[in-house]
């Protein structure tokens, strides 16, 4: 395990300074050191299943040069960091140009992460991603509940007759019994895809779907109540996508939405559903940056949903009375 | 007319690939293919009128560019586009630096559309194109009724010493009886422009002002209700600039002003419209892009404003029993 | 005293022509020329004294050229630069790579102002300058109030060691017996700094910090309301960190936090303040613009900040009975 | 066929305005409108073969909106666009995600020009897409000399073990006696890639390699001559990589490699080539663009590129003494 | 006159901070201040007459936040602005959507200049600003001499059917006999405009035309002298649009071309004419910046135009014994 | 020593993803680790001591992230990271908003790599670093030869007052006996900086200055001929402030100067340096990125320059008969 920080005199690395990790965490590529590892940070950096704008493949590295370093959330007093162990896995070993040999390289990164015990937050990369992360996590825990902040629904059979692609994931996962759709709760649905053969599909799955426009009727916390009672007791993924932020909030991603979450509520509701439910893994999808370190303000929001995660992990730990 | 999805095998064309229409769309600048066409989308790419920052002239290409293929709105369950017939009518003749002659051919080329039945929606340019959009609406239909959404009300007499401006349309199609003051709502008004004098000229006439601090302390349901009474019944047009959005939702236009709409409010609030009013025309201004694709959030956003307004149009002909 | 809109046969000079002032108002860089001028505008282009992304010395140029001329604003009906005598007072003397003498040079130019009688509105520059605006305006009223609207508390005994930054002057200030902590309120804290350090720092000397989602939780106007109570009578110093705003609304800063204000309600919360308080003095920092002209919309959202608290000291005025 | 320019009075079409086709030239999708015509403009918007950045799915569309109308040369004193006849035949069917399926479906597109005797010039798309260019151009002219201006020489058997990418293209047509190797010349190689083995196995086939440097020190007349020759008579492909130019010249491109050519040598030795060679298709790849309009360069200089080619085309039919 | 340096200790300002002067030096808009100046700087910032890409109103502020303060030029050991006494004589009047107006306040601040005996350079804005800069030249000297780089011949009668116009103030200064063809020298023409009427018309008026290639054939030492052959003695004015520079040197600008000068050649040209010439006026146009201080490298290079131009005054004064 | 390519089945690391490190190399901060390495890597990411525009502290690592994996250059046939064993050293622990601490943490850094016998090539950072690069390798080799390829000469005695500054360092080194100031050449100076008080200083002190237009008349090969003689036989280090360059080659630096050196010209000089010169050291500095990845081509040319640095030391070696 490498620490980045040895080399400032009281730890204190700046962030665009030094080697380029998230959060300035403690690096490995190696499973071996994972022990005791709490979560795993695990960059995913492909964009070759998206069906518009690419760039998704610079947003791990995005998400890691935007961040600062370790700190207490002034909201919630919790200094996650400090109460978990937590470390930088690398990125899966994506291959580009072959998505597939991709997806199967993220499968065993995160899969590697998963068996030793750590909860993977794996950073995008296209959606296409959570296939491989979630199966990783199914792999050890069996079937699971699944949290989705997202514009679209991801459960297209196919994109333009591409059956892998970012906008299917959710169809293989639950068709292939991965995601067990009664607990599967999608919050943040808007703009003109899908169509109604894929609403249809996801009502004879029993799919729950809070479309954006109920979250601003009846409020976040309402909306993400409902969420949370669907996706239950039991292990479950939480995939956030930033487009289901309004673009003013997410401009660096390729399929923006206009009328979409506030960076306030996607935040607190990250948190929250990290300490309601019994996240196995999670991941934070299609960030597609243009700017140079905190400039870029979609990798930086990205980056504070990593921590809001990490945050109510560490919340519920407390609450479990698990020591910290 | 020429349908740029017939080359794709299952007439599903990605957004950056083919004929750039608006949604993919067929295409005909032959007026005599209108027929049966319910709506035209025209475009008026010109700046030479504006106080500010130029760069209007390149919003309708980049509208065109940003928005992705036609589908069911996921709010409504409407396919508008599927509803209605609805047609890429191409661009008026704009002439570089001949902001008075680039008028008449938008008067000639959304007359053509008007006179053929259709409805036009006018991709901007500068609001200056509001009085010849207005002007061939009102050539058929009379005088008219406006829903306007901007910061700025563009009644000015002149600016700078100029007549013909993006700041005087409204006072000179109210000055000429082309828009009936008294069915004149303007929402979202803010910021440091214009004056007194204006507003002055305005109360005489009769006109409906909403300011963007009384959408906020009412919501945007009270004040647009308060805006359609006063268009109340008979023909109308409803008239967007998109520098009513906070600077944001729209970054990309010429005089933006902090403090403005959220997208979600406008882009319901312009769907209600047209399925209330009976609009006879609208036009979506100001759009001056600065990225490629989906990228550029401002023609996003536009290119949802006219999707919503399709929408209503296609609800309120549903609820007329029409044949939509 | 040199005003830039004689050449223009009205008065009215287009924003991106003539002399670079702020909002197109009279020049002057003589002391001796501030005698009945009631608020001078002064820029501190500096930025040796941040922790991540530099820019902002280039913020008071930008703020410059982001706004229009003088105008009565929409909401309040009051055109504050109308009623009051306001200057562009020009920029401090900062010296690059030397920030020590550049406080130095600050302190000096901005008590110019306050001797003259003006009250001092600062265009950042980092915040550190900070520092020297309050320094230069108790040197005269003795300690202030201050009212503070930030993501961070600034108030560190030092940043990786350096105790003159932009993380510190409130610590400074504080200690330094110019700000009666007391009277110091902060709004719109959250993120991930400072810690418990200096939280607990703030407790004991009294200072009332009201984070983000407490502002979120009650609404801007009953936050405010506390603060202002805190700060009182007497006279105070109001410091705008644009960082305050979530990154949507004011993307062009060096640590920008997701989660935070709207334009709307500060904007409103600096007029307000400004009326409410007895304000001797004022600065709006952390602007890193990246584009030209309006189309830098976080130097918009500052200009507009200014203008707010224009609007503010005239309805103070106003109230007063003072000949406005 | 579609000819945008009808709409102006004396159709003189603004670049800005109206349909987006390549040089403002008549547009068809329809094979069968290709009878009489010389040049057929095809675009290939795709990128999911490259191995670093992506964006040249948006390469076609931004180099149409780059270029203004036609017009005579300065340098040769050709109108090549009215002395030849040429069209904008659209983009082939691209489909994202699936690069084979888009491969397939360039190949129909540029063989039905092809087919109907015309040259196709197709914009890219990554350089993938020679593949399938070539392909169409050989069905019907037999094995084809080739001439390649690039950094790299795209002789790789696989790129991270992809043997369909934008980095093997030319091998796959030397293997499968597509391309004849003896009369292949690339011109302008440079930088890092590739190694050994290609080059051995480029030596073994008999191509011609005529490395940046040399260009360098004998000049582009003599090389472009040594070049000419190695192709000689028989039916010839150009291909133009963009990124052959120095990235002062080509900024928008996917793997840039500094020490590059000249604008100004690159576009003579286009023309010179097109006069020169039996040319039968062409494409100008690798524009990922990132501005609007002729703001972006990259864009700007494929489509003059575009132009010098048919110049050229037009050159050499007046020496033919066809009827241009 | 205002000198912004004397708030500086040792009287060097930063380029970033103080008034926004050309080079930082005294600002004046008083032509009675005028009496001893040497040389005006006057901006022109209007953009209305263009034909492609806008946004030159704001090239003149940003040529001014482009460059440093004046120093000793390195290649000549010349301080210009030590040996001159230059003023920055502030921008014209120009009134948005107005260019005509614009036309009339840049003749009547121009003219100022030149009646205090000054040699004003003008910032442009775009080129049709030409035509005013040179007639208030002649109105004092008569009929000029013209060296001009660039592009485009800007000799279009007419452009799109307008008849002032940044591609016609040619054309208008010779027919009006204000320009005398037979001492009009053009430098670097290329590319695809104008066509062969406008040529004609050229040659039968009697002016020189070099074109680009010419310049690369045969240098730019031999291609400047034959142009300055051509002016010959006599009053003269110099022209220069920044898009004579090959893009990859001035990427800002709205009708850029490949293929053109390199800035080391043009900046010697420039120089060399001023020290040759007779110069009475000049003007450096077409800057459409998009970047903040130097970062926008054209209206940098546009600085060191202005700088170049100034030396040669000086090192022409030097010659004939002025005490410069 | 952690390699980033283990996890690629065939260890090709594509850039955008896996640990950043320089081309992929393998990566330490423990300088025990060190031990046979011929050339360490280092970061100085800083930039408080510029006179213009920051952000070089972003620079180490966006050169990191704009090159590629190693590779044989095709010029010369030479796979310098091959050849020779080359490590990434991590930054040097900069401190922010306290250059001198930062200062002596790269004199530590870089030192300890001189120490374990390995060559230094520091990424800027300002040129400021160059103080603690030159000293730290002469603090084992004695006083140096110092190649310097710039704009500026960089030997100001302070700058506006500050004595430690990004326009001093090379007066500092002369005047400690750092460098020998007999062994000193410049190559590349222009533009309005330093003055001639410098210019005398340096002649007093032997130092070589050798401008671009001198450069340009006699060509890179003998300006570059005139600089190794200065320079000669013993230990010598090679600065190169990436300003020397163009702003068309390198637009991403703090302060640009038109008419510099091409890519080409300065890559050869760089690599020939390195194969002529007993080199002990080098640095790259001054690159301001504002893109990302390869996109950023300033941060690129900085790769390419460390390339032909890295591949002419293992030319030398091959020549020396060391078994490279």
């Amino acid at each position: 395990v490498l620490d980045p920080t040895t080399r400032w005199p009281r730890g204190e690395k700046p962030d665009h300074a030094g080697l380029l990790t998230f959060a300035g965490l403690p690096y490995t590529e190696d499973a071996a050191e994972l022990a005791g590892v709490d979560v795993a940070v695990i960059g995913a950096p492909m964009d070759e299943l998206v069906s518009d704008r690419p760039g998704t493949r610079f947003g791990p590295r995005a998400i890691r040069a935007a961040g600062g370093p370790p700190g207490r959330q002034v909201e919630t007093g919790v200094d996650a960091m400090a109460e978990l162990v937590v470390v930088d896995f690398g990125d899966a070993a994506v291959i580009p140009a072959d998505p597939l040999a991709s997806h199967a390289n993220i499968l065993q990164t995160v899969g590697e992460a998963v068996d030793a015990g750590a909860i993977p937050i794996v950073l995008g990369g296209d959606h296409s991603i959570a296939e491989p992360d979630v199966r990783a996590c199914a792999r050890r825990h069996g079937p699971l509940g699944l949290l989705h902040f997202d514009t679209h629904t991801d459960t297209g059979r196919d994109i333009y007759g591409v059956e892998v692609s970012h906008g299917t994931p959710m169809y293989r996962l639950v068709e292939d019994g991965i995601v067990d759709a009664r607990r599967y709760a999608q919050v943040g649905l808007r703009g003109y895809w899908p169509g109604p053969e894929e609403f249809a599909w996801q009502e004879r799955q029993g799919i729950t779907a809070i479309p954006m426009h109920q979250v601003r009727a009846e409020g976040i916390a309402a909306a993400l109540e409902r969420a949370l009672a669907v996706v239950g007791a039991g292990p479950a993924f939480l995939t956030v996508d930033v487009d289901v932020l309004d673009p003013a909030y997410a401009p660096g991603t390729g399929t923006p939405e206009p009328g979409g979450m506030t960076a306030a509520d996607l935040l607190w509701a990250c948190r929250t559903s990290a300490m309601r439910l019994e996240l196995v893994g999670a991941d934070v999808v299609e960030v597609a940056p243009t700017a140079v370190g905190a400039a870029d303000t979609t990798a930086l929001v990205a980056d504070r949903i990593v921590r809001e995660i990490l945050t109510g992990i560490a919340l519920r730990r407390r609450a479990a009375g698990a020591p910290a």
